[in-house]
């Protein structure tokens, strides 16, 4: 049932054959991030749009055929993916397209889209024989390994750096992971991380350096066809930080494309926060590397100024004949209550910071009268509580009397 | 498409037909709910498990033909209802049952089992030409309705003590609801909200006295129904707060085996905290109706000394030969991260209270080693994260040193 592959990588087209220790090219470096490639006539002959449509199975593992899991048993119980697709008349009049797609990615199991990344990397915990997994993060990669590590009883180490907010460090702690508070900042983490995983021989769940967490994440982009029935958008808007989700939406769409189940590529339109946007300094300049920068957004899913996925995020834009989209905080802020009248989506900064991209070209124009659009929205708004509030008014203050009441309104 | 219906007074009997107006019975007052009784042998020609079986629409609208809404048109948009029900083995022999079921209601789209009510209520504002929407709440109705209301274009009011929280406030802003700070108690806030809604006629989403709300809820007894292949588990344990969850489970078993698609009933086992347990009271006792008392609990949403919809409560565990439990805080708190680690399911307190009164019933010896048992978790733990952090122990702190690290684990 599993189809063969290799690991090939991004940057040399090096190919390497899947191993628990093999995470990234050894002649690129960490720069080298390697693509799952499938063997296409084998998958071809197990995966078509005919055997979906009458799949049953609504989760991302209706497409096992195009994922590197080797045993079923090994699938954690975890209903992930296949989250809703809405079309909105409402925005798409707004703004002037033919159609908009919102895509609810918080309604995954620990609200994030982080989850189809976690679901895979722990099923390829389990088919290494690992019983460990340990990555560092502060956010919803943290809170996602950790649930998914618990309900496959595996054992978790999550590495934040000392200053992390409380609020995720429950969600953490709830999941029984093992937090570790380190005395410094992000990259002391990351660090102590890195040097604990080998020490121990721990499995990385760190999405840009295990190969197979962007083969969970390219689900999304499968699903956005599926559910168009293979009429795939023009634009398909994301968020970016480190540049894994982008990664896995133009790997997906790229899958389909290999596999004749789709006949174009939509344009992949990356949008990054002011404060931190080393991949949109790269589009527009049309550098080949990226340099790291600053980052200072209230997005703070997307606050990563050393993107460690940059080389495939950088091609899922140029390959697909997409772009890159800066939006400041307050673009992101305001975005969280529109989306969410519009649409009943309510997602965090990092998960409206898609729409605030497609408001702004809209706004300027770029986007045709003929155009279909989806956007992805990339997390839940009940993650963030505190940046939601800074996004909406005050509530009315009355009296408890309907003669009061009735004169304020 | 819409099967014909009427509506019954719990106590008397009474029959009433549709109307707008039409909450309770007009002779047992606010007491006298109403439930929604169907013409079987027609919704039987429309609804069967082999055509259910066929049915590609993975939300609560799958059971159309058993709801009360008129209108295809009048149904929102937003993806809600078949919410995954996960078996856990774990937690099976931890408490020495057969099979154990978690049917995770946090996954709705604004996380709690309330979404299957707004469906059904705003669907019912529309059909009956109402344009505005209000209840008095400070918990997940409220969320729900606003998140529901803003997506079918209607206005709404929600009343709330001055003093409640700001996260859950936050949240009704986002979705642009009118949030009323009321200044006193629940009571000054249920008080003026059925003031305006008599003076302004606006469309009462009160899930005790608007009759419809349960119909949306029973979905959830349908689902754990359907998704056990329509052999029912012997008990189901739910959360109790106004008593329309557990009116609602009762309400869809009994409506499937009025269709002949199950062939018992479940216990339905309620559990309250023990701060605010009258209708556990009234079962100890053997009362045939509540007396109100106090409500001081943790698990905000079942923090209820005056439930609404007491009688259909009382109804739901004496006629399915179920009974009432009550727990602790402690008990309560203790529950989130044990469920969380054994099944990935993360609830907020009264999300997981059901779980709670399930631990407690099965260590007394009073559920039987054959016996299949489903409970139902109502709420997403994200929606009070103060309450989780109470359940949970510390973080590791750790320079940032490799040797320092391995010296601590």
């Amino acid at each position: 049932m599993t189809t063969r592959y290799v690991l090939k990588c991004v940057l040399c087209g090096k190919e390497f054959e899947p191993q628990p220790e093999r995470y990234v090219c050894d002649v690129c470096g960490l720069d080298g991030t390697l693509d799952v490639i499938y063997d296409m006539k084998e998958a071809g002959s197990a995966i078509s749009c005919a055997a979906l449509a009458e799949n049953r199975d609504m989760s991302l593992w209706r497409y096992r055929a195009m994922l590197p899991v080797e045993k079923e048993a090994h699938i954690p119980a975890l209903a992930v993916g296949w989250s809703p697709l809405y079309k909105s008349e409402k925005l798409a009049d707004t703004y002037g397209v033919k159609e908009l797609f919102i895509k609810d990615d918080g309604r995954n199991p620990t609200a994030s889209l982080k989850d189809r990344a976690s679901a895979v990397g722990v099923a390829k915990a389990l088919d290494f024989g690992q019983h460990v997994v340990a990555c560092a993060s502060t956010g919803n990669a943290a809170s996602s390994l950790s649930g998914f590590a618990a309900v496959a009883g595996l054992k978790s180490y999550i590495f934040v750096p000392e200053k992390a907010p409380a609020a995720k460090v429950t969600q953490l702690l709830v999941y029984g992971a093992n937090v570790v508070l380190v005395k410094g900042d992000y990259a002391d983490a990351f660090n102590l991380a890195t040097a604990a995983i080998e020490k121990f021989g721990w499995y990385n769940r760190n999405c840009a350096i295990n190969p197979y967490l962007v083969e969970g994440k390219k689900t999304c982009a499968m699903e956005i066809a599926e559910q168009l029935e293979w009429s795939v958008p023009d634009k398909v808007f994301i968020s970016v930080g480190d540049g894994c989700c982008i990664s896995g939406l133009y790997k997906g769409f790229s899958d389909l494309m290999q596999l004749g189940m789709i006949d174009r590529m939509p344009q992949i339109i990356g949008v990054q926060a002011e404060g931190a946007k080393p991949i949109y300094d790269a589009i527009q300049s049309g550098a080949e590397r990226i340099a790291f920068g600053p980052a200072d957004t209230i997005a703070d899913s997307i606050s990563v100024g050393a993107p460690r996925n940059w080389a495939k995020a950088l091609r899922a834009m140029r390959k697909s004949d997409g772009t890159a989209v800066a939006v400041t905080d307050e673009d992101i802020l305001s975005a969280i209550p529109e989306l969410a009248r519009a649409s009943g989506v309510f997602g965090e900064p990092a998960g409206v910071t898609g729409f605030a991209g497609f408001k702004k070209m809209a706004a300027a124009g770029k986007i045709g009268k003929d155009e279909r659009v989806a956007v992805v929205v990339t997390g839940n708004g009940l993650k963030d509580i505190e940046s939601a509030k800074k996004s909406v008014g005050k509530a009315l203050l009355c009296e408890p009397d309907i003669d009061a009441f009735a004169k304020m309104i």
